[in-house]
């Protein structure tokens, strides 16, 4: 019988190319597993809650991993395994759960950041957007509104195989100012590969008067990747929660 | 006639060998004077409000220059500047000031903010000093508060020749919460070399019990820099406020 485990941990994405594990290059799901292999002392292999972007950062992530054999799952763990991790990784909590609580299957909800700052910041050059130009906040706060409105969303997707319709509930979109910075929010069931950025690109299309919000609805109609603006770039978002139904998160012990 | 302008700006000390310039290490003084004579096509040379070590940052910083012929101290130049000046460094104020004013002389007072995480932040490795075992932080505040019943801080400084007297007035001293951070907000007429990371390298053996507020009062009173804890980190100290007289602040257009 195998002991499945979730971890909750954060990262920033800047030296890694992505979630995923790739040929020839870092990624934070290889450098997890190296990590809880040599603290475990068995080759462990980890699933992540989703798949982010090279330079995209999470402030909240969740994986699952099973064992042969149970661990306490404890501060201990979590303390050692942040000694073998570099300091761009932190591992906050580890606990079991049951072997039907799946990290990406089970998740009901990710949310996501998406920060913009629109002075110059020195403190900010990894994790926001620089756009210092004058944009439209609510005419960007209307046209997310219309995001409630649909549920397939191929315009903002990237082509990808694994996935079998393009379609997202969408639970929350909007745009918050916070002093100096511009922050979208948004949340929904599931988000297509490179989602995210995209709308926020378009988006900004709005922002900049360049797009009206009709128009924004009708690229989402479209159903065409084309049709969309060119992606924010990756070092402003940031995946900050998912959810999972109550049973999952508690710990089975 | 010399025309004298100020300058607020706000600089990521992570790259720089501090403030002021030295021979064979790039300094933000430098930096900024290159940008300055580039873009106003004279030599320009900077007097900084303060001199901030290696990796120590100022999120507020203010310097004067002196120029030949008068310019339009408005956000043009701010804007240009900042497009000669590297991420790291932003500028946000320029304005004419009268002959008088002087960027270190004429400051009132300097503010510091001195950043700990106590747990492990991929998004805080150059901005704040990561410290995750106990500390008592009544007790660190305890003993900062006696820093009010001193002027002579021989024993927080480093050895230097161009200043009189180790003489400083202590306006404010505290530690705050702020999530998983701790924040040492301290406020003075004027600060020795060294001082603030000495004073919280000095306070955290306090918090860890290894000395006492009495102990702590000791070490002031013996004016003797070997007597005090070692330095804290450069990368948790920000350079925050900095006060000059009503009559400077103001524009002398």
């Amino acid at each position: 019988m195998l002991h499945r485990y979730f971890l909750q941990l954060s990262y920033n994405g800047t030296r890694y190319h992505g979630w995923q594990v790739q040929p020839n290059a870092v990624s934070v799901q290889e450098t997890i597993e190296k990590a809880l292999s040599t603290l475990l002392r068995e080759p462990v292999s980890v699933v992540g809650a989703g798949r982010t972007d090279t330079g995209v950062h999470a402030s909240y992530f969740i994986l699952h991993f099973d064992l042969q054999k149970p661990v306490a799952a404890g501060y201990d763990l979590v303390y050692k395994l942040n000694s073998y991790l570099p300091n761009d990784i932190a591992v906050q909590k580890c606990w079991p759960v049951s072997g039907e609580a799946h990290a990406r299957f089970s998740a009901t909800s990710r949310t996501y950041h998406y920060f913009i700052t629109t002075e110059k910041d020195p403190f900010s050059n990894e994790t926001a957007y620089r756009y210092t130009l004058p944009l439209d906040v609510d005419k960007m706060n209307e046209a997310a509104q219309m995001l409630f409105n649909y549920e397939d969303f191929t315009s903002f997707s990237r082509l990808h195989t694994d996935v079998k319709t393009n379609n997202c509930k969408i639970y929350r979109a909007e745009w918050k100012r916070e002093g100096a910075r511009l922050v979208f929010v948004v949340k929904a069931d599931r988000f297509l590969r490179n989602m995210v950025r995209a709308i926020v690109g378009t988006l900004l299309e709005v922002g900049k008067g360049k797009l009206s919000v009709a128009e924004f609805c009708a690229i989402i109609e479209r159903q065409d990747r084309g049709a969309a603006g060119a992606s924010a770039p990756a070092h402003g978002l940031f995946l900050v929660d998912i959810e999972y139904p109550e049973a999952i998160i508690h710990s089975k012990m």
